[in-house]
């Protein structure tokens, strides 16, 4: 087994290095909306009852509209993350060449290899050659939020196509800018795998939910991997509700939010180099004693192994987050 | 891709047949407790946040004292099946010879082959065989309530350990009988796999939950397997309250219920052959025709392509559940 990575989301082990109870640290580590969208009604059937068909239809079709994805029918999953866990088993091991376009989330490096593919890291879509049978580009980028046109990666897949290899395109962060999704696209594509996260853009990631877009053969071998009920009821029915909602309230929020954060970080005399509206990745030379800095100050960021440099800033949830930030920075000395 | 299981919980589809709207059929086709309990307060970070480190342990320290599986912490996981997808890849598959004790839930016999194993259905524990690196034992049995008791399965494990072979014990019936589980002595046996169903017990099939009692090196690589936030924060949270609280209500109404249900069938004249405290297994030779006279009037039970004179009852919520099932068997004359 691999080590483990370093996720964001791990104020528990923080809390343990530098003290003070978990629940009062200021989480900046994760990619995820600080704002909770309201849990709407959950029927009691969606509790008792092992997700039924009606469910999982109802969910799929608020899926289809909101994602746009034409006849294609998303597939629900139980978090993203359990589809990187099984992708590469759609590809037969065997030593199967994966380029993944890198820096990115940490997953698909781990996941590749513990199904007999030899993973390659690349640096741009410019480095895929011909003998990658699968490529996976995270779009737009954690953490740097680099992001690439759909035209550019329809193009990709076509290549990819003329020599039956597959696009994997990973939209977690994907909700902010809705016109860069290759998911409209995705019915003129076979050989492309498009992921969605429902948790980060609602703020709801402890539901485990996600959906997949797919050409129908891929989709049916994701269903057999993943097998019956693997998605909850609860996160069924709140997907239907949700995906059926007004999201400019959502989307005004977040943005408001993101401003914000860039704001703070500004004056605190940071660079910012990247990120999405859910965050922000600054460059700075002493990036582990700013850190260890803001642990002091009970906040937790995310760093990185890979890139000594790197800091990435999650969304505070509201002006007093700001200001804890704001005055955490303020009496930084680097 | 093996034909698709005709699983319980198909209302949706019978009714389609049948006739009436879904919510309005009786549902006897599941083994999960037709009362849920009610769902305790989850608190909002439980939605928000990806399930962190508290939250997973209070979840595992709850399920060690319900499981009562002394110094093994038990493993969450999103529903049994979830596990049974995965499980066959512990094994490494390359045509390794995996015994079920059979008939039984079929979603062992479709995995397996999945992941390059050769399954072969016994009749009983005395058809374990030297070659079997696997036996997979459903303990109380889906559907005739078979049940080993602890002293023989840990005698089998014994036998099965000397050749490096495993045990996998499915107890997902197990909570209406803990003096049958294999789950307090599983500490000793480090080639046993015990997993247990959160949601039939407490009658939220919907949540998706299960747990895994095993060695600790067969545990991290289903850890490993399933990837980091495999269960969602609702559910953690959820079962860390419920598996704490007082069961003996919920015990006495599924007593209550399964003696109604046995009164019912014994009554309208069929013949139970077995079954366990959440259903009830009936032998009549024309099953069929009673499936459908059922059906007709809208409630639906699990029948076998296996085993064309078998039908499982699930429990009735209430009386009025009760009445309306004995009406349909007054009215049936085969």
């Amino acid at each position: 087994m691999n080590a483990p990575i370093v996720h964001g989301g791990g104020i528990t082990a923080a809390a343990a290095i530098y003290g003070g109870e978990a629940e009062h640290w200021l989480d900046l580590s994760t990619g995820i909306n600080p704002c909770p969208v309201p849990v709407p009604e959950i029927p009691m059937r969606a509790w008792h009852r092992l997700p039924d068909r009606h469910l999982i239809d109802q969910a799929r079709a608020a899926a289809q509209s909101y994602y746009r994805s034409g006849d294609i029918l998303p597939l629900p999953v139980p978090g993203t993350q359990s589809l990187i866990q099984l992708l590469p088993r759609l590809f037969d091991g065997g030593g199967k060449r994966v380029a993944i376009l890198a820096p990115t989330y940490g997953e698909y490096e781990r996941a590749f290899p513990m199904a007999g593919c030899c993973v390659e890291l690349i640096a741009g879509l410019d480095d895929v050659r011909a003998d990658h049978a699968v490529v996976v580009v995270v779009n737009p980028n954690n953490p740097d939020g680099r992001i690439y046109a759909p035209e550019r990666l329809v193009a990709l897949s076509e290549e990819m196509k003329a020599r039956g290899a597959v696009v994997i395109v990973d939209e977690a962060f994907g909700d902010t800018c809705p016109e860069m999704s290759l998911v409209p696209l995705a019915s003129r594509m076979p050989n492309v795998v498009i992921s969605r996260s429902f948790g980060k853009f609602f703020g709801l990631a402890g539901l485990r939910l996600g959906f997949v877009v797919a050409a129908l053969p891929i989709v049916e071998r994701i269903e057999g991997l993943l097998g019956p009920w693997a998605v909850s009821g609860p996160a069924l029915s709140i997907a239907a509700d949700l995906l059926r909602s007004d999201i400019a309230p959502i989307q005004l929020r977040i943005s408001e939010r993101s401003g914000a954060l860039r704001k703070v970080l500004d004056q605190g005399g940071l660079r910012i180099i990247g990120g999405t509206d859910l965050f922000a990745l600054v460059d700075h030379k002493p990036a582990a004693q700013l850190h260890r800095h803001l642990c002091q100050h009970h906040i937790l960021v995310r760093k990185f192994d890979y890139q000594p440099r790197w800091l990435r800033f999650g969304l505070t949830a509201d002006a007093a987050g700001d200001q804890r930030l704001s005055d955490a920075l303020q009496s930084y000395t680097s």
